[in-house]
């Protein structure tokens, strides 16, 4: 009864995280009532995010062939690699403007009962960047939960022996927040890792 | 610093209604994790879409070049003509299987204020359709809006002294309302088009 290839848009569009049957139909109107020239540019754009995109060979991040901007920018700290678990944190922490140096993607969180073990991770690749001497901190920077947890526990005990040294960042309250809304582990962290105030 | 595709790939998905630049970032981080043939098949889809559809010549819905699946259909009863603002209209209504007839995309409503009249609309080819001596009722399904009811004020007069019944659909309250969140214009419609308990 309706068109083929709009039933067809509508199916791949509910495809995408958050789109419900619904909100693709809705979706696939819009595209439809705009001037071609704006839903083709968003078809071509995935066609060459999808051909041009891949990793970095040096940290794994997303780059267009070849070793991408930040681990060839020559102004970054080579002695400071910061490890994340998924090439997306690296966007998020540039945002912040907090770190110079490099980084790491593991491409994901060690979770033994989701089957992904250390093995599964690019650390093999990690020590291979640490053993050629130039970097002197790993800040640890995977997710604050329990898979991340265990990743930075394995990785620190990884790098026990080394020269590198590895520090984890800090868990606590989050600017802004309030207290009536902490769960406990963020307050129990928050009262640990208290400092004098005025140091910082 | 990042791959220009993957910038370029946010900046096209948040152009879509109701994505900001955060959710495109995440849309585009998403894609990247999926298999090439997921994103490729939706950018595909749309430019299908894109190439196929266009508007079926009689009623002005969606078709895929020539007639529509719904007006080509020998099933749907001939007399009753459901006029519509959008095609996606047709889609809603269709979902309800109240309606067994055919319909007309007007392409939008009267609104003297955002500079539409009654000729920017597809007035003149309802008329020609009327004028050919099948249809025996008009059901206006325009939105309950200012600018719907406008239009259908103006397709009530028009076709005033045809021989073409001319019927509006129902205001009221919605299924499954609850009085206390019902508006005043809608509680105002429902008290003046009551009718007798037990007669539906």
């Amino acid at each position: 009864m309706f068109p083929p290839s709009l039933l067809r848009l509508i199916e791949e569009l509910s495809k995408l995280p958050s789109v419900g049957k619904k909100s693709a139909k809705r979706l696939a109107f819009h595209l439809l009532n705009q001037p071609k020239d704006t839903p083709l540019a968003l078809a071509r754009a995935i066609e060459e995010a999808m051909r041009q995109i891949d990793h970095c060979p040096t940290c794994f991040g997303l780059a267009e062939g070849g070793v991408c901007g930040l681990c060839s920018n020559p102004k970054r700290t080579l002695g400071q690699l910061c490890v994340v678990e998924e090439a997306r944190n690296i966007f998020t922490i540039e945002a912040s403007h907090v770190f110079f140096g490099l980084y790491h993607v593991l491409g994901g969180s060690i979770s033994p009962l989701s089957g992904r073990y250390p093995e599964d991770l690019r650390i093999s690749e990690l020590e291979a960047r640490v053993a050629q001497g130039q970097i002197k901190e790993l800040i640890i920077a995977t997710n604050p939960t329990l898979e991340g947890e265990a990743t930075a526990h394995y990785l620190t005990d990884l790098f026990a022996n080394s020269q590198v040294k590895v520090s984890r960042i800090a868990r606590g309250m989050p600017s802004g927040g309030d207290l009536e809304f902490a769960d406990p582990a963020t307050l129990a962290q928050a009262f640990e890792d208290r400092s004098p105030f005025g140091r910082r």
